[in-house]
C-alpha cells in the first residue's frame, strides 16, 4: 500500500473510523499522553468508576455479607459466561479467578494427570516466562522423569507448525503455547496446531492473554483443550485483574484441579471434611475471589462485546499495517527493525520495533516526549494499539515524537542499562 | 460476673469504651442494623472508599502502566509488613496476594518438599474445611503413601494438646491447625502447640483467618514456622480481599514455592527462561496481585493499629464474655446451647449458640429483625463481635430480638432446610 506520513491521512482515518466513538468511554485525563501501552495495562473504562464505588459503598458497605447471596457467589462464573462470547467458548467453560499464573499452573497440573504415562510438556521460547516458570515447577512436582521442551524460534519472532511437529510425539502429555507472543506479536494458527497436538494424543492449552480483547479467538471452533488469560491487556479490567480460564465442556469433569479449595467444593456451604469437586466449571476455582477487582472487569467486557471483535480486529490490522507503513518510512531509515511478523494474519495487536539504543530510547519517549510504550529486552520497543481507544492520529504522533528523539539525540543523557525494580 | 441484663447496662459500657470512637470510621448507613457477621465479612471503612478511588481514578486512570513503578510492584511486600505487625512477625516475613486457599497450598506443598521423608500432615476436625480439602488435595499429588491425620475433638468444641501430642510423631511433615476455630471459636494456645510440631521435627502452619484483627497473635514469639489468613475479616479488607502468608525469615530461602509465577522471580523483568526464586518473601508469591482489592486492605490494617491490638483484645473478651452473660440470663432457659469454650483465654471473638431449631432462628433474625449473624451447620448461630465496631447496646439488642423470635415464634414460618446456593 502507498505510504502516507502526513498527519492529514490520519486524521481522515480517524473520520472513518466506525469505533471512534468508544474512545469516549475512557478516561483520558491528559490528551497529550500517547499511551501504547494498553497491551500490558489497558485504559480505565469510565463505567468502571461507577461499577467499583457501586461495589465497594453499596454491595460491600450497605448489603454487607448479604452482597454474597445477591451476586458475588456466582460472579466467576457469570463474568466468565461473558468472557466465553470474547474467546468462542460455551458460557459454562469459563471462569474468572485468581492470577493467570495460578490458572495455569490449575490446568498444567490437571492435564499432566490426565495423561498420566506421557512425561513430556512442549512449549517455545516465545512464551511469556511467567508461563515457562509454572511449568517447570509443575514439572517439578510431578517427578524426574518429566520433562520441557522448548521449542526455540530461528528467527526470534515465530515459530513455524513443522517445528512444533517435530517436537510433539507420544511422549508429549500437553502443549502449551501463547496464541499471540508477548515479544513479536507472533499469533499462531490455533486450528492447526491444536490439531497437531491432539492428534499425537496430547491435550492443547492456550495463553490467551495478548489476543483477548483485540482479535476474535475461536477455541470451540478450533477444538482447544484448554486455555487461560488475563484481562488486565486488551480486556481493560484493572491493574492485576482476575484472570480467566477454559476447559472445554467435555473434558471438565474428567479433570482435576490441584488447589482444592472451597470454592470448587460441590455443596460449599456444606461444609463437609472430604473434598467433592463441584460439577463442570465451577471445580476450577478455589478460594475466595476477590470482589472489587473481579467488577471491576465487567465493563471493559461489556464495551468489547458492543465495539464487536470482528470489527476491533479489522481497525487493529489497520492500524499496525498504517504504523509498520510510517516505519518503512521513517523509523527503518533511523537504523529501527520491525520485529513482529509482516503477515497481518500473523500478527497481534502491537508492533516491536528494535534499535541497538531501544533501552535509552524508550526511557525518552517516556520522559522527553509523553509517549508509553513499553520495552522488552534486549532491544524490544513494543507500541501496543488497543483498537478500541487507539486513534491513528495517536499512532502518527508517536512515530513523529520518535523520530525527534532520533534526531535531537535525546535518548543519549539516558543510561544504558534499566534500574533494578526493587 | 453479676449478670446485668437491662440496657442501661450496655448503654453504661458504651460509655466507658475508649474504642468507641473507631466505631464512626466505619460506614453505618442502617443503624437499625445489628451486624454480628463481621468474622465473615467486616465493615467498609470510610477510608477504603477514598482509597479505592485513588487507585482506581487516579493510579489506574491517569498512571496507567506507571502505577506498577509508582508502588504497587512492592505493595504485597508493603501491605505485609504492616500486617505482620498485627500477627507478631517481622516486616519482611509476610506478603499480600492470592487467596487464602492458593496461600495454604503453597505452603503446605512447601512443607512437604521440606520434610520429604515424612508422609504425615495432622491436622483437626475444627479447621475450616477449605483448609482440609487444599490438605486432600496436596497429598493427593504428593503421592499414594501420604495420609492425613485428623484429630477429632472429643465435644465438638476443643481439641486438648493431649490430643494432638498422640497424632504427632516422627512420621508428622507438617502440623496445622486454624488459630481460632471457625466453628467453635476455640484458640489454640500457640506457643505450646508449635512446640508440640517442631519437638517432632515437624513444621508448625498456622491459619490466622478467625485471629487475625481481634486479638494480638505472636508467631515469633511462639516460633512458628508459617501461618496464613485472610483479610476480608476482622481486618475489614473487603469481599474477598487478598489474604496474607508468612514464612519465618529463617526459613525462606530453604523453602519453596510451587507456583513458579513471575512475581517470585528473581529479576523479574529480566525475562530469563529459567526459574530462579526470589530471595527473602518475595519467592511465595506467584502471578500479578489484584491491585483494586489488594488497595482496600490497607485502611482497614491502618485502622487496627491505630486501635491497638491489646485494647481491642481486651474490649473484644468483655464483650463476649458480656454475651455469654446474656445468654446465661435469657437464652439458655429459651433452648440455646453455648456452643463456644467458657474460658476467655481460650476463646476468639465470635460465640456460637446452638439450637435444634438454629437454620430457622437465623433466618427470622434476618428477614424480620434486621440481625445479621452467621449459620454453620448443623445448629450454630455464630454472633460474631467485631471490638473495633460493635457496641455493647448492639449486642443487647441482638438478643432481646432473638428473644423475641423466641417468644413470638417468629422462626416457625421459615423452612428446616437450607436453599442451595446456586
Amino acid at each position: 500500500m502507498p505510504i502516507h506520513t502526513n498527519i492529514d491521512y490520519a486524521l481522515e482515518l480517524d473520520q472513518q473510523d466506525t469505533l471512534a466513538r468508544f474512545r469516549d468511554e475512557f478516561v483520558i485525563d491528559d490528551p497529550d499522553l500517547i499511551y501504547l501501552d494498553g497491551n500490558s495495562l489497558g485504559r480505565l473504562p469510565k463505567r468502571s468508576i461507577a461499577r467499583v464505588r457501586e461495589v465497594v459503598e453499596k454491595e460491600w458497605g450497605q448489603r454487607l455479607i448479604r452482597g454474597w447471596g445477591d451476586g458475588w457467589f456466582r460472579a466467576p462464573q457469570r463474568v466468565g459466561s461473558k468472557i466465553a462470547q470474547l474467546i468462542g467458548a460455551a458460557a459454562d467453560e469459563v471462569s474468572v479467578s485468581d492470577s493467570t499464573s495460578v490458572n495455569f499452573f490449575k490446568l498444567v497440573v490437571a492435564a499432566l494427570q490426565a495423561r498420566r504415562r506421557r512425561t513430556r510438556i512442549v512449549t517455545d521460547d516465545l512464551n511469556f516466562p511467567s508461563d515457562l516458570y509454572i511449568l517447570q515447577g509443575a514439572l517439578k512436582l510431578a517427578g524426574s522423569e518429566y520433562r520441557l521442551e522448548i521449542v526455540r524460534s530461528t528467527d526470534g519472532l515465530t515459530v513455524s507448525n513443522d517445528a512444533l511437529a517435530k517436537a510433539i510425539d507420544d511422549r508429549t502429555a500437553l502443549v502449551t503455547l501463547s496464541h499471540t507472543a508477548f515479544k513479536s506479536g507472533y499469533v499462531y494458527d490455533m486450528p492447526s496446531v491444536t490439531e497437531l497436538a491432539q492428534r499425537a494424543g496430547a491435550l492443547m492449552l492456550w495463553d490467551l492473554s495478548h489476543s483477548v480483547g483485540a482479535m476474535p479467538v475461536g477455541l470451540n471452533d478450533a477444538g482447544a483443550d484448554l486455555a487461560v488469560g488475563c484481562t488486565y491487556k486488551y480486556v481493560n479490567g484493572g491493574p492485576g485483574a482476575p484472570a480467566f480460564l477454559y476447559v472445554r465442556r467435555d473434558l471438565q469433569e474428567s479433570l482435576l484441579n490441584p488447589i482444592w479449595g472451597w470454592f470448587g467444593q460441590k455443596g460449599q456451604f456444606d461444609f463437609e471434611l472430604d473434598y467433592r469437586p463441584a460439577p463442570g466449571i465451577t471445580r476450577f476455582l478455589a478460594g475466595t475471589p476477590t470482589m472489587l477487582s473481579l467488577a471491576a472487569i465487567e465493563p471493559g467486557v461489556d464495551l468489547l462485546l458492543e465495539a464487536g471483535l470482528d470489527r476491533l480486529r479489522a481497525k487493529s490490522v489497520k492500524q499496525t499495517e498504517y504504523l509498520i507503513g510510517l516505519w518503512e518510512a521513517l523509523l527503518q531509515p533511523l537504523g529501527f527493525t520491525l520485529n513482529s511478523p509482516r503477515d497481518a494474519n500473523r500478527r497481534g495487536s502491537h508492533v516491536s520495533i528494535g534499535h541497538p539504543d531501544g533501552l535509552r530510547i524508550d526511557r525518552a519517549l517516556i520522559e522527553e516526549m509523553n509517549v508509553l510504550p513499553d520495552f522488552r529486552y534486549p532491544d524490544n520497543i513494543r507500541l501496543g494499539i488497543a483498537p478500541i481507544y487507539t486513534s491513528y492520529s495517536e499512532i502518527h504522533e508517536a512515530v513523529v515524537r520518535l523520530c525527534r528523539v532520533m534526531n535531537e539525540r535525546l535518548y543519549e543523557k539516558y543510561p544504558t542499562e534499566r534500574p533494578e525494580v526493587t
